[in-house]
Protein backbone atom coordinates (compact mmCIF):
# COMPACT_ATOMS: atom_id res chain seq x y z
CA UNK A 1 0.00 0.00 0.00
CA UNK A 2 1.28 3.18 -1.02
CA UNK A 3 0.73 5.75 1.36
CA UNK A 4 -0.46 9.49 0.43
CA UNK A 5 2.70 11.52 1.56
CA UNK A 6 4.71 8.71 0.36
CA UNK A 7 3.26 9.76 -3.26
CA UNK A 8 3.39 12.75 -2.95
CA UNK A 9 7.23 12.89 -1.86
CA UNK A 10 8.04 10.47 -5.02
CA UNK A 11 6.09 12.21 -7.47
CA UNK A 12 7.67 15.49 -6.10
CA UNK A 13 11.58 14.19 -6.90
CA UNK A 14 10.83 14.87 -10.58
CA UNK A 15 11.85 18.29 -10.06
CA UNK A 16 15.07 19.38 -8.68
CA UNK A 17 14.31 21.71 -6.06
CA UNK A 18 12.67 18.70 -4.37
CA UNK A 19 15.59 16.17 -5.15
CA UNK A 20 17.41 19.28 -3.53
CA UNK A 21 16.10 19.41 -0.71
CA UNK A 22 15.41 15.95 0.18
CA UNK A 23 18.17 14.99 -1.06
CA UNK A 24 16.61 11.81 -3.11
CA UNK A 25 16.17 10.66 -6.08
CA UNK A 26 14.35 7.80 -8.22
CA UNK A 27 15.60 4.86 -10.35
CA UNK A 28 13.43 2.74 -12.16
CA UNK A 29 13.52 -0.67 -13.69
CA UNK A 30 15.10 -4.18 -12.43
CA UNK A 31 18.29 -3.64 -14.08
CA UNK A 32 19.35 -0.15 -13.18
CA UNK A 33 17.94 -0.89 -9.42
CA UNK A 34 20.19 -3.74 -8.84
CA UNK A 35 23.08 -1.88 -9.87
CA UNK A 36 22.32 0.63 -7.40
CA UNK A 37 21.83 -1.31 -4.66
CA UNK A 38 25.22 -3.71 -5.15
CA UNK A 39 26.94 -0.14 -5.32
CA UNK A 40 27.75 2.45 -2.20
CA UNK A 41 24.14 4.15 -2.79
CA UNK A 42 22.00 4.22 -0.09
CA UNK A 43 18.29 2.95 -0.60
CA UNK A 44 16.04 5.09 0.82
CA UNK A 45 12.82 3.03 -0.11
CA UNK A 46 11.82 0.45 -2.31
CA UNK A 47 8.49 -0.18 -3.81
CA UNK A 48 7.96 -3.00 -6.09
CA UNK A 49 5.14 -5.41 -7.65
CA UNK A 50 7.18 -8.77 -7.53
CA UNK A 51 9.34 -8.77 -4.04
CA UNK A 52 11.93 -9.80 -6.36
CA UNK A 53 14.87 -7.99 -4.58
CA UNK A 54 16.82 -9.19 -1.80
CA UNK A 55 16.20 -6.53 0.44
CA UNK A 56 15.13 -5.83 4.18
CA UNK A 57 11.57 -5.80 4.58
CA UNK A 58 11.99 -2.23 6.42
CA UNK A 59 13.02 -0.88 3.19
CA UNK A 60 10.44 -2.69 0.77
CA UNK A 61 6.82 -1.94 -0.22
CA UNK A 62 5.12 -4.32 -2.30
CA UNK A 63 2.44 -1.92 -4.25
CA UNK A 64 0.20 -3.22 -7.10
CA UNK A 65 0.71 -2.10 -10.91
CA UNK A 66 -1.80 0.62 -10.75
CA UNK A 67 -0.13 2.23 -7.84
CA UNK A 68 3.52 1.78 -9.17
CA UNK A 69 1.89 3.41 -12.51
CA UNK A 70 0.65 6.30 -10.17
CA UNK A 71 4.41 7.01 -9.02
CA UNK A 72 6.57 6.01 -12.13
CA UNK A 73 7.47 8.93 -14.27
CA UNK A 74 7.96 5.94 -17.25
CA UNK A 75 5.68 5.71 -19.95
CA UNK A 76 5.27 2.31 -19.66
CA UNK A 77 6.70 1.55 -16.11
CA UNK A 78 8.60 -1.60 -15.02
CA UNK A 79 8.03 -4.08 -11.88
CA UNK A 80 9.58 -1.65 -9.81
CA UNK A 81 10.51 1.98 -8.12
CA UNK A 82 13.73 2.82 -5.97
CA UNK A 83 14.34 6.27 -3.77
CA UNK A 84 17.57 6.46 -3.61
CA UNK A 85 19.66 8.58 -0.68
CA UNK A 86 22.10 11.46 -2.96
CA UNK A 87 25.54 10.31 -2.16
CA UNK A 88 27.90 13.36 -1.40
CA UNK A 89 30.28 14.29 -4.34
CA UNK A 90 33.47 12.74 -3.87
CA UNK A 91 36.58 15.02 -4.39
CA UNK A 92 38.13 15.05 -7.94
CA UNK A 93 41.43 13.64 -8.84
CA UNK A 94 43.04 16.44 -10.56
CA UNK A 95 45.98 13.59 -11.50
CA UNK A 96 43.59 11.88 -14.05
CA UNK A 97 41.41 12.66 -16.97
CA UNK A 98 38.36 14.53 -16.29
CA UNK A 99 35.71 15.60 -18.54
CA UNK A 100 33.43 18.43 -18.08
CA UNK A 101 30.28 19.61 -19.27
CA UNK A 102 29.21 23.87 -20.24
CA UNK A 103 25.67 23.94 -20.52
CA UNK A 104 24.89 20.75 -21.81
CA UNK A 105 20.81 20.47 -21.01
CA UNK A 106 19.56 17.30 -22.75
CA UNK A 107 19.10 14.30 -19.68
CA UNK A 108 19.75 11.80 -22.43
CA UNK A 109 23.33 13.37 -23.44
CA UNK A 110 24.23 13.58 -20.02
CA UNK A 111 23.64 9.61 -19.19
CA UNK A 112 25.23 8.70 -22.32
CA UNK A 113 28.14 11.06 -21.58
CA UNK A 114 27.84 9.71 -18.24
CA UNK A 115 27.86 5.70 -19.73
CA UNK A 116 31.24 6.36 -21.74
CA UNK A 117 33.08 8.20 -18.68
CA UNK A 118 32.23 4.09 -17.36
CA UNK A 119 33.59 2.93 -20.16
CA UNK A 120 36.97 4.46 -20.90
CA UNK A 121 37.70 4.72 -17.11
CA UNK A 122 36.86 8.36 -16.68
CA UNK A 123 36.06 8.66 -12.94
CA UNK A 124 35.45 12.17 -12.65
CA UNK A 125 32.95 14.55 -14.58
CA UNK A 126 32.70 17.97 -13.66
CA UNK A 127 29.50 19.68 -15.16
CA UNK A 128 28.90 23.51 -14.46
CA UNK A 129 25.47 24.76 -12.54
CA UNK A 130 23.22 24.84 -15.67
CA UNK A 131 23.67 21.66 -17.03
CA UNK A 132 20.82 19.52 -16.38
CA UNK A 133 20.97 17.59 -13.09
CA UNK A 134 23.04 13.88 -13.04
CA UNK A 135 19.73 12.99 -10.82
CA UNK A 136 17.19 13.61 -13.08
CA UNK A 137 15.06 10.64 -13.34
CA UNK A 138 15.63 10.32 -17.37
CA UNK A 139 19.37 10.72 -16.62
CA UNK A 140 19.70 7.81 -14.15
CA UNK A 141 17.84 5.28 -16.93
CA UNK A 142 20.18 6.45 -19.71
CA UNK A 143 23.47 5.92 -17.23
CA UNK A 144 22.07 2.18 -17.09
CA UNK A 145 23.69 2.04 -13.95
CA UNK A 146 27.25 3.86 -15.17
CA UNK A 147 25.84 7.20 -12.57
CA UNK A 148 27.22 4.41 -9.45
CA UNK A 149 30.88 4.46 -10.83
CA UNK A 150 31.35 8.16 -11.80
CA UNK A 151 31.60 10.63 -9.66
CA UNK A 152 29.83 14.29 -10.70
CA UNK A 153 30.71 16.91 -9.61
CA UNK A 154 28.62 20.60 -9.75
CA UNK A 155 30.79 23.71 -9.87
CA UNK A 156 31.49 26.97 -11.00
CA UNK A 157 33.29 25.71 -14.27
CA UNK A 158 35.40 28.54 -14.63
CA UNK A 159 36.63 28.43 -11.27
CA UNK A 160 37.58 24.93 -11.34
CA UNK A 161 39.65 25.91 -14.72
CA UNK A 162 41.08 28.97 -13.18
CA UNK A 163 42.12 27.33 -10.05
CA UNK A 164 44.57 24.82 -11.27
CA UNK A 165 46.83 26.53 -13.70
CA UNK A 166 49.46 23.34 -13.81
CA UNK A 167 46.50 20.87 -15.87
CA UNK A 168 46.26 20.51 -19.30
CA UNK A 169 42.83 22.32 -20.52
CA UNK A 170 42.20 21.17 -23.66
CA UNK A 171 38.25 22.22 -24.98
CA UNK A 172 36.33 20.92 -28.06
CA UNK A 173 35.37 23.56 -30.59
CA UNK A 174 34.35 23.69 -34.40
CA UNK A 175 38.06 25.55 -35.42
CA UNK A 176 40.61 23.53 -32.76
CA UNK A 177 43.74 21.42 -33.48
CA UNK A 178 42.86 18.57 -35.30
CA UNK A 179 43.03 15.55 -32.93
CA UNK A 180 44.24 13.20 -35.22
CA UNK A 181 47.71 15.24 -35.53
CA UNK A 182 48.25 16.48 -31.93
CA UNK A 183 49.60 14.98 -28.87
CA UNK A 184 47.82 14.00 -26.08
CA UNK A 185 49.01 14.29 -22.21
CA UNK A 186 47.82 11.40 -19.97
CA UNK A 187 45.71 13.95 -17.51
CA UNK A 188 44.17 17.02 -18.27
CA UNK A 189 40.47 18.43 -18.25
CA UNK A 190 38.70 17.95 -21.70
CA UNK A 191 35.97 20.48 -21.85
CA UNK A 192 32.76 20.60 -24.37
CA UNK A 193 29.83 22.93 -24.34
CA UNK A 194 26.04 23.12 -25.37
CA UNK A 195 25.06 21.23 -28.59
CA UNK A 196 23.09 24.75 -30.01
CA UNK A 197 25.98 27.37 -28.50
CA UNK A 198 29.43 25.94 -28.20
CA UNK A 199 30.93 26.63 -24.96
CA UNK A 200 30.44 29.76 -22.87
CA UNK A 201 33.01 33.25 -23.41
CA UNK A 202 33.95 33.05 -20.07
CA UNK A 203 34.98 29.37 -19.97
CA UNK A 204 36.36 29.83 -23.44
CA UNK A 205 39.08 32.17 -22.05
CA UNK A 206 40.25 29.68 -19.44
CA UNK A 207 40.64 27.25 -22.19
CA UNK A 208 44.86 26.51 -23.41
CA UNK A 209 43.68 24.03 -26.49
CA UNK A 210 41.01 24.35 -28.70
CA UNK A 211 40.72 20.58 -30.32
CA UNK A 212 38.53 19.77 -32.99
CA UNK A 213 37.33 16.48 -34.35
CA UNK A 214 37.45 16.74 -38.13
CA UNK A 215 34.66 16.71 -41.05
CA UNK A 216 35.05 14.47 -43.37
CA UNK A 217 31.94 14.49 -45.76
CA UNK A 218 32.87 16.30 -49.17
CA UNK A 219 29.99 18.23 -48.80
CA UNK A 220 31.15 19.88 -45.17
CA UNK A 221 27.24 20.47 -44.56
CA UNK A 222 27.01 18.14 -41.14
CA UNK A 223 25.99 21.66 -38.42
CA UNK A 224 28.02 19.57 -35.27
CA UNK A 225 28.03 16.65 -33.80
CA UNK A 226 25.74 15.57 -30.49
CA UNK A 227 27.94 16.38 -27.46
CA UNK A 228 27.64 12.15 -26.32
CA UNK A 229 29.38 11.34 -29.99
CA UNK A 230 31.83 14.09 -29.51
CA UNK A 231 32.47 13.00 -26.04
CA UNK A 232 32.57 9.26 -27.18
CA UNK A 233 35.26 9.70 -30.38
CA UNK A 234 37.39 12.10 -27.70
CA UNK A 235 37.47 9.98 -25.05
CA UNK A 236 38.34 6.79 -27.34
CA UNK A 237 40.97 9.52 -29.03
CA UNK A 238 42.54 10.18 -25.32
CA UNK A 239 42.94 6.87 -24.18
CA UNK A 240 44.25 4.88 -27.48
CA UNK A 241 46.98 7.26 -27.24
CA UNK A 242 47.87 7.47 -23.45
CA UNK A 243 47.35 2.96 -23.54
CA UNK A 244 48.27 1.92 -26.91
CA UNK A 245 51.36 1.40 -29.58
CA UNK A 246 50.86 4.09 -32.44
CA UNK A 247 49.15 2.28 -35.54
CA UNK B 1 -7.16 26.04 -44.15
CA UNK B 2 -6.33 21.98 -43.79
CA UNK B 3 -8.99 19.69 -45.40
CA UNK B 4 -9.97 16.46 -43.58
CA UNK B 5 -8.09 14.53 -45.98
CA UNK B 6 -5.22 16.38 -45.68
CA UNK B 7 -5.26 15.46 -42.02
CA UNK B 8 -6.07 11.57 -42.82
CA UNK B 9 -3.10 11.61 -45.13
CA UNK B 10 -0.64 13.26 -42.81
CA UNK B 11 -1.40 12.01 -39.58
CA UNK B 12 -1.16 8.60 -41.47
CA UNK B 13 2.62 9.25 -42.24
CA UNK B 14 3.36 8.45 -38.84
CA UNK B 15 2.67 4.66 -39.21
CA UNK B 16 5.46 3.08 -41.49
CA UNK B 17 2.73 0.87 -43.95
CA UNK B 18 0.97 4.40 -45.05
CA UNK B 19 4.37 5.96 -45.58
CA UNK B 20 5.02 2.93 -47.75
CA UNK B 21 1.63 3.12 -49.32
CA UNK B 22 2.07 6.97 -50.09
CA UNK B 23 5.74 7.28 -50.85
CA UNK B 24 5.68 10.42 -48.55
CA UNK B 25 6.88 11.22 -45.13
CA UNK B 26 6.80 14.15 -42.50
CA UNK B 27 9.66 16.50 -41.66
CA UNK B 28 9.46 19.32 -39.14
CA UNK B 29 11.09 22.56 -37.81
CA UNK B 30 11.83 25.39 -40.18
CA UNK B 31 16.05 24.07 -39.95
CA UNK B 32 15.24 20.41 -41.24
CA UNK B 33 13.07 21.54 -43.85
CA UNK B 34 15.10 24.21 -45.16
CA UNK B 35 17.69 21.81 -45.42
CA UNK B 36 15.60 19.23 -47.31
CA UNK B 37 13.76 22.03 -49.60
CA UNK B 38 17.77 22.45 -50.71
CA UNK B 39 18.20 19.02 -51.77
CA UNK B 40 17.35 16.79 -54.10
CA UNK B 41 14.21 16.11 -52.00
CA UNK B 42 11.04 16.26 -53.74
CA UNK B 43 8.60 18.34 -52.01
CA UNK B 44 4.85 17.38 -51.50
CA UNK B 45 3.30 19.88 -49.63
CA UNK B 46 4.02 22.42 -47.34
CA UNK B 47 1.95 23.59 -44.40
CA UNK B 48 3.02 26.48 -42.50
CA UNK B 49 1.97 29.54 -40.19
CA UNK B 50 4.53 31.63 -41.35
CA UNK B 51 4.74 31.52 -44.58
CA UNK B 52 8.78 32.22 -44.57
CA UNK B 53 9.71 29.65 -47.01
CA UNK B 54 10.76 30.57 -50.65
CA UNK B 55 7.80 27.89 -52.29
CA UNK B 56 5.12 28.07 -54.99
CA UNK B 57 1.70 28.85 -53.80
CA UNK B 58 0.82 25.59 -55.19
CA UNK B 59 2.57 23.53 -52.94
CA UNK B 60 2.13 25.89 -49.64
CA UNK B 61 -0.83 26.51 -47.55
CA UNK B 62 -1.03 29.06 -44.40
CA UNK B 63 -2.43 27.24 -41.59
CA UNK B 64 -3.21 28.36 -38.18
CA UNK B 65 -0.96 27.23 -34.83
CA UNK B 66 -4.25 25.15 -33.62
CA UNK B 67 -4.44 23.34 -37.12
CA UNK B 68 -0.42 22.57 -36.80
CA UNK B 69 -0.95 21.39 -33.90
CA UNK B 70 -3.74 19.01 -35.06
CA UNK B 71 -1.10 17.22 -38.06
CA UNK B 72 2.63 17.74 -35.93
CA UNK B 73 4.45 14.40 -34.46
CA UNK B 74 6.10 17.39 -31.95
CA UNK B 75 4.68 17.67 -28.17
CA UNK B 76 5.89 21.24 -28.96
CA UNK B 77 4.88 21.81 -32.53
CA UNK B 78 7.51 24.47 -34.57
CA UNK B 79 6.00 26.61 -37.05
CA UNK B 80 6.09 24.15 -40.17
CA UNK B 81 5.61 21.00 -41.61
CA UNK B 82 6.29 19.22 -44.46
CA UNK B 83 5.31 16.57 -46.39
CA UNK B 84 8.14 15.37 -48.77
CA UNK B 85 8.40 12.34 -51.35
CA UNK B 86 10.26 9.55 -50.62
CA UNK B 87 13.26 9.10 -52.59
CA UNK B 88 14.15 5.97 -54.72
CA UNK B 89 16.75 4.56 -53.12
CA UNK B 90 20.45 5.20 -55.03
CA UNK B 91 22.68 2.11 -56.15
CA UNK B 92 25.59 1.77 -53.47
CA UNK B 93 29.55 2.46 -53.70
CA UNK B 94 30.75 -0.93 -52.69
CA UNK B 95 34.06 0.88 -53.37
CA UNK B 96 33.69 2.95 -50.12
CA UNK B 97 33.13 2.43 -46.68
CA UNK B 98 29.98 1.66 -46.03
CA UNK B 99 28.01 1.11 -42.40
CA UNK B 100 25.14 -1.28 -41.95
CA UNK B 101 22.82 -1.83 -39.54
CA UNK B 102 21.34 -5.08 -38.06
CA UNK B 103 18.36 -4.87 -36.02
CA UNK B 104 18.82 -1.20 -34.70
CA UNK B 105 15.46 -0.19 -33.12
CA UNK B 106 15.88 2.87 -31.60
CA UNK B 107 15.27 6.18 -33.43
CA UNK B 108 16.85 8.44 -32.05
CA UNK B 109 19.95 5.77 -32.68
CA UNK B 110 19.51 5.56 -36.43
CA UNK B 111 18.95 9.59 -36.63
CA UNK B 112 22.50 9.80 -34.48
CA UNK B 113 24.08 7.04 -37.12
CA UNK B 114 23.04 9.07 -40.38
CA UNK B 115 24.46 12.29 -38.80
CA UNK B 116 27.35 11.05 -38.05
CA UNK B 117 27.84 8.83 -41.96
CA UNK B 118 27.06 12.05 -43.07
CA UNK B 119 30.08 13.79 -40.98
CA UNK B 120 32.71 11.29 -41.58
CA UNK B 121 31.54 10.90 -45.07
CA UNK B 122 30.19 7.86 -45.49
CA UNK B 123 27.39 7.83 -48.29
CA UNK B 124 26.08 4.66 -47.87
CA UNK B 125 24.40 3.09 -45.07
CA UNK B 126 22.55 -0.29 -45.29
CA UNK B 127 19.48 -1.39 -42.91
CA UNK B 128 18.25 -4.52 -42.68
CA UNK B 129 14.58 -5.14 -43.29
CA UNK B 130 13.69 -5.14 -39.15
CA UNK B 131 16.03 -1.70 -38.85
CA UNK B 132 13.41 0.70 -37.93
CA UNK B 133 12.57 2.89 -41.00
CA UNK B 134 14.56 6.25 -41.97
CA UNK B 135 11.99 8.07 -42.59
CA UNK B 136 10.01 7.69 -39.44
CA UNK B 137 9.72 11.17 -38.23
CA UNK B 138 11.20 10.99 -34.88
CA UNK B 139 14.41 9.94 -37.07
CA UNK B 140 14.05 12.50 -39.99
CA UNK B 141 14.03 14.82 -36.66
CA UNK B 142 17.06 13.43 -34.99
CA UNK B 143 19.24 13.49 -38.52
CA UNK B 144 19.56 17.31 -38.66
CA UNK B 145 19.07 17.62 -42.73
CA UNK B 146 21.59 14.48 -43.04
CA UNK B 147 19.04 12.27 -44.08
CA UNK B 148 19.93 14.49 -47.54
CA UNK B 149 23.26 13.44 -48.06
CA UNK B 150 23.71 10.06 -46.91
CA UNK B 151 21.80 6.42 -49.27
CA UNK B 152 19.87 4.59 -46.75
CA UNK B 153 19.20 1.14 -48.20
CA UNK B 154 17.10 -1.41 -46.53
CA UNK B 155 17.51 -4.80 -47.80
CA UNK B 156 18.45 -8.43 -46.11
CA UNK B 157 21.72 -7.84 -44.77
CA UNK B 158 22.61 -11.62 -44.68
CA UNK B 159 22.23 -12.02 -48.27
CA UNK B 160 24.66 -7.95 -49.07
CA UNK B 161 27.49 -9.45 -46.96
CA UNK B 162 27.26 -13.27 -48.65
CA UNK B 163 27.08 -11.73 -52.14
CA UNK B 164 30.29 -8.81 -51.53
CA UNK B 165 33.16 -12.09 -51.63
CA UNK B 166 35.40 -9.66 -51.93
CA UNK B 167 34.83 -7.09 -49.26
CA UNK B 168 35.76 -6.78 -45.73
CA UNK B 169 33.08 -6.96 -43.74
CA UNK B 170 33.58 -6.33 -39.95
CA UNK B 171 31.30 -6.74 -37.03
CA UNK B 172 31.53 -5.13 -33.92
CA UNK B 173 31.74 -7.52 -30.88
CA UNK B 174 32.32 -7.45 -27.46
CA UNK B 175 35.25 -10.54 -28.14
CA UNK B 176 37.02 -9.06 -31.01
CA UNK B 177 40.40 -7.36 -32.15
CA UNK B 178 40.77 -4.34 -30.13
CA UNK B 179 40.46 -1.45 -32.59
CA UNK B 180 43.43 0.33 -31.67
CA UNK B 181 45.98 -2.49 -32.56
CA UNK B 182 44.72 -3.78 -36.41
CA UNK B 183 44.94 -2.72 -39.31
CA UNK B 184 42.17 -1.02 -42.18
CA UNK B 185 41.29 -0.72 -45.17
CA UNK B 186 40.21 1.69 -47.59
CA UNK B 187 36.81 0.29 -47.57
CA UNK B 188 34.35 -2.60 -46.51
CA UNK B 189 30.99 -3.43 -44.70
CA UNK B 190 31.38 -2.07 -40.92
CA UNK B 191 28.08 -3.87 -39.33
CA UNK B 192 26.75 -2.89 -35.70
CA UNK B 193 24.29 -4.80 -34.06
CA UNK B 194 21.66 -4.24 -31.89
CA UNK B 195 22.30 -2.97 -28.51
CA UNK B 196 20.78 -5.45 -26.61
CA UNK B 197 21.25 -8.33 -28.52
CA UNK B 198 23.85 -7.94 -30.85
CA UNK B 199 24.52 -8.91 -34.44
CA UNK B 200 22.29 -12.12 -35.31
CA UNK B 201 23.78 -15.10 -36.04
CA UNK B 202 22.94 -15.68 -39.87
CA UNK B 203 24.25 -12.06 -40.31
CA UNK B 204 27.58 -13.12 -37.68
CA UNK B 205 28.26 -16.37 -40.14
CA UNK B 206 29.08 -13.65 -43.26
CA UNK B 207 31.38 -11.69 -41.13
CA UNK B 208 35.21 -11.94 -41.15
CA UNK B 209 36.85 -9.38 -38.69
CA UNK B 210 35.54 -9.46 -35.27
CA UNK B 211 36.45 -6.32 -33.98
CA UNK B 212 36.17 -4.38 -30.36
CA UNK B 213 36.29 -0.89 -28.96
CA UNK B 214 38.48 -1.78 -25.33
CA UNK B 215 37.00 -1.22 -22.31
CA UNK B 216 39.10 1.09 -20.13
CA UNK B 217 37.27 1.23 -16.47
CA UNK B 218 38.85 -0.70 -13.95
CA UNK B 219 35.93 -2.18 -12.67
CA UNK B 220 34.97 -3.40 -16.04
CA UNK B 221 31.31 -2.98 -15.66
CA UNK B 222 29.90 -0.73 -17.99
CA UNK B 223 27.96 -3.48 -20.05
CA UNK B 224 27.78 -1.94 -23.80
CA UNK B 225 28.24 0.91 -25.74
CA UNK B 226 25.24 2.86 -27.25
CA UNK B 227 25.10 2.02 -30.81
CA UNK B 228 25.36 5.39 -32.09
CA UNK B 229 28.46 5.81 -29.26
CA UNK B 230 30.01 2.66 -30.74
CA UNK B 231 29.69 4.01 -35.02
CA UNK B 232 31.03 7.64 -34.08
CA UNK B 233 34.32 5.87 -32.76
CA UNK B 234 34.33 3.12 -34.86
CA UNK B 235 34.19 6.21 -38.00
CA UNK B 236 36.38 8.33 -36.06
CA UNK B 237 38.83 5.49 -36.42
CA UNK B 238 38.41 4.12 -40.12
CA UNK B 239 39.01 7.95 -41.06
CA UNK B 240 42.14 8.44 -39.07
CA UNK B 241 43.93 5.53 -40.53
CA UNK B 242 43.23 6.12 -44.00
CA UNK B 243 43.19 10.28 -44.10
CA UNK B 244 45.88 11.00 -41.23
CA UNK B 245 49.57 10.01 -40.78
CA UNK B 246 49.65 7.77 -37.30
CA UNK B 247 50.05 9.44 -34.63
Amino acid sequence: MLSKSEINLITSLKQKKYRFQHQLFVAEGKKTILELLNSKLQLHQLFTTTLEFDVSDVLQTTITAKELNKISFLKTPNTALAVFKTPKPQPIDFSKLIVALDNVRDPGNLGTIIRLCDWFGVTDLVCNTETVDCYNPKVIQATMGSITRVNVSYLDLKDVLSGRKEIEKFGAFMDGETIYNMSFPDSGILVLGNEANGISKEVEAQIKKRITIPRFGSLQATESLNVANAVAILLSEFKRRTNFQNL
